[in-house]
């Protein structure tokens, strides 16, 4: 089945943080490509996969980048997919800059910014699967499956601390 | 037609940022629902909204609030539906606040979060009809149709500009 | 005796700052229970929690969360009981992230805040403390008490202090 | 009847502020004092009025004070009462100095932290209701009965928001 | 004479900023066109105007931005010629996504960034001129003209100050 | 003879950068004590301190703390000898919440803040000296030897750096 | 009598904000000079003014600048006297900018800070009088004297507070 | 050949950072000078510096410091030569001290900065390199070059990405 999903980052040492996204999307069996794609590096390429990405049957794009990234906000301006942004930590500022970089997009082109880091990750293959399941019911049943059994790990996690003595 | 986006805001003070979402709505011919839903102060309601949401139709919900922002996050944990959060400006810090309690949701419950204020309210709008716009080519085209009708703006806007003497 | 005070957290991982509040509640003899409790993970245990609490006897509730904190507010927003709010440290912000989500609450809903990380979560223990001592005089003296040893233990590391030599 | 709350401020300046917390104690039937009492200015008075709290019956203080805020914590560190600190905004970092100053206490002193500004202020009121609230039955209940009037008022304003024609 | 600097600008919004650097520009008789070019929603136009600017005899690029401000660094890496950027301050943040969003781009495409606001345009015509007059003495003679006549400015104003009456 | 500066600080902790102004105060001759004086734990003794500093000859008192770091402020409110604040590195906020906490004082009662962490310990010390300096020739001729001798350093360094092949 | 303080600002425009260290000044009878100085605009008459200072009888500068706000480093790095800085409020950032600027000077050079704006200019002629007050007994009573009406007028303002009916 | 660009730095620690100006320099074939200058220690050899660095042939001077960085601000307002500041990383703030000290430079003496850290030391190099390069298409074909050989390694590692298996 081809991609539904395309994850892209600035760097290939967005991969750490990045790969959360592939674990969602794997976990939830979601077909998916990954790609580097530097908005200042290769910005033609850039333009050439933000043009033919939905043509592709992409439904969903998840770009992660740091420092002043410009993945996000350039690709969304060049398709009408929905565009998730993942603010990569930064090594001066923590990712500050890379979230304000990704979320502060003027009126017209949106960014649909999640956290910084690995957080941010995991949630940004979240919500394309989300977004995939608005209309997609069993899918968006495997994301409810996933959240229950989150909850019985919290549960679980609840049940061991309070045994703890200090 | 029933609704399916709905935006809610955490008080009738962030109207005046979040009627410009309901415009774009409205706009690119949208059915919406409009309410406010407080997560401090209707806590209950909010849950209420939350889970009956996916089953009136509700394909992506808007929410919008302002300083210690819980809205979006907590509407997010009750539903598997995307949700948009828009940081309303606040008094003291601007909008920082709200910016950073909607968009750090820990892994497993993720937020789409735009831009503080009006620019944030808009493209809420638009992320909204981008995400219906996936499986819909006639919004996605609509949607397509607004942005080419910016970029006309843009460049006539340009034009003048080239003409202006200091 | 039952709990006076419940120590609530958002996942186990923030144990290790929470448990500095319930060494300080051990310490002055304050019974108390501790849990995970998820804003996100377990909304609905969470109201549970914090509508069942005052009934069964609780006076003060410790909440602590980090990154998006809604735990403390959103507790708040279901009981009248004092809720003190501990901002845990986040990996990527710092905890400020964590203290903005906090303490920023609109108003109507208070939620009483303390520092970020260790030095919070210890004085999340003496607030909860000073609380119930404001109408527990025997209490209350163990809190002076504390701080007569404290005020001790400083006179004592400032002759030490003095006889440094450089 | 005795002031059970105390209401202290570093400069009248902050009355604007500070005068919202003491509406709350008016409407919830709690007696409170109200007084300027300047850390920096009057040290003295401060360190009497502190060390005197507690024996003339008062229960809870709360002390607002912007910028370089140390009314909270020095007041704390001379009681064993609970302490509300109220961040009032200031001229240039818009009250983030005042949030700071008072809210990162070293463990041992706790100030129970409210938002900045107005919203802040009401809280603290309200706070120090809870706080009462807690061995007090009828107040605790008026404390909800406030909040069911304000959650009927957000329905009501969401009836109104339903109705507006954009 | 074919210009030689260009001055674009993401939205005529900006001109009130941005007309700065040409006011500079002008008093120093370089010739400058300007335009609106935007990164997000006028893309293709941007890459065009980057990738033909050394063609047409531009020296050096003056871009400003806003908010996530991508066309100073967009710009930048679809040419080689020097990019200035200027920070333009933003509604919520007063500029600080700006400035971020231009200065922290990655190794190997240079933004020559500038003071958020007026200041910073003024100064990126100085910058422009300070470029071009490396390799033109009679420019370079006539910025540090403007730099005396400034100069003497503060002393005279020194003079008047020094005569103020309390 | 007797000591002209006064070293405290809030924790034994801060001895570590404590000790840079003593290192410097030792080193140009100038007599000083050092203390742990805590602003929260040892109030009283706080103000006895700063009470009696003038009348046992201290000239200037240097004060270094934390977090919410009151010392040099309270200390400041207690007498009128010059008081200099060093802003400690906090575990969370890096000193950015020391350092507004000290800085930021209200019209009336001056601190005269330094960098955080070591190198305002080290200027602590020498701006100290360079008070004393103001009616010593001789130990302002010592503060500018020491000049001239880092001075010589930096001259070295250079040369060095000159030398280094990549 | 000639000048023992020197009062220099960047730019006559900060007289609004510098005028109120000279107010202090001039109401506790301390002669001093005024002038505009500017570290970038007049960088050699900044050298000239801190070589010369010391040898006219100044014995304490005040510099206030805003934004990069380098004349008060600047002109400590030429004079052992010491200097005070103080942080003019900024047009987009507040005066942060202004306070890193003058604040996080490194090891070897101290700027003795104060607080951003009017408060710190006042702190400013205060911080002059304590370091002269140091040597000269009779100023140090004058600022003493200056405490206590201040702590006079604070008393009176809490007694006006305290007849206040809401 | 004589040096076209000169990089200085405040202080020899700064090297680590400032080596990666000088490895694109050479690795471009520019004759370059590299030294210490601190605006702070040696504030005389710092304004000779600038004032001969075009009469030595420099076109281009690149500026490194860290904290109250004002080296860059203040070589700049000594010469006409376009000044490239590079904020290095500092021990408290991370470095937006430095960024800001650099970057907010008031109208009249501009400062190109880049980057935080070695991400800007890099792109320093190549600023210079672009600047020099507009007059110079050997040069600039030499940055083209590099950029291309980066676009080849980025879609290199692009393919190596897409084969990785989770």
């Amino acid at each position: 089945m081809s991609a539904q999903v395309a994850v892209i980052m600035g760097s290939k040492s967005d991969w750490e943080t990045m790969s959360h996204a592939c674990v969602v999307l794997e976990e939830l069996g979601i077909p998916y490509e990954k790609k580097v794609v530097s908005a200042h590096r290769t910005p033609d390429l850039m333009f050439e996969f933000a043009e033919g990405a939905a043509e592709r049957g992409i439904k969903v794009i998840i770009a992660g980048a740091g420092g002043a990234a410009h993945l996000p906000g350039m690709v969304a301006s060049k398709t009408v997919l929905p565009v998730i942004g993942v603010p990569v930590k930064s090594a001066a500022l923590n990712g500050l800059d890379s979230l304000l970089s990704i979320v502060q997009m003027p009126g017209g082109i949106p960014v649909a910014t999640v956290a910084i880091g690995k957080a941010g990750a995991v949630n940004a293959g979240l919500l394309a699967a989300q977004i995939l399941g608005a209309f997609d019911p069993a899918l968006s049943a495997k994301v409810q499956a996933r959240r229950d059994r989150i909850k019985a790990e919290v549960l679980e996690s609840s049940e061991e601390l309070e045994q703890v003595k200090l």
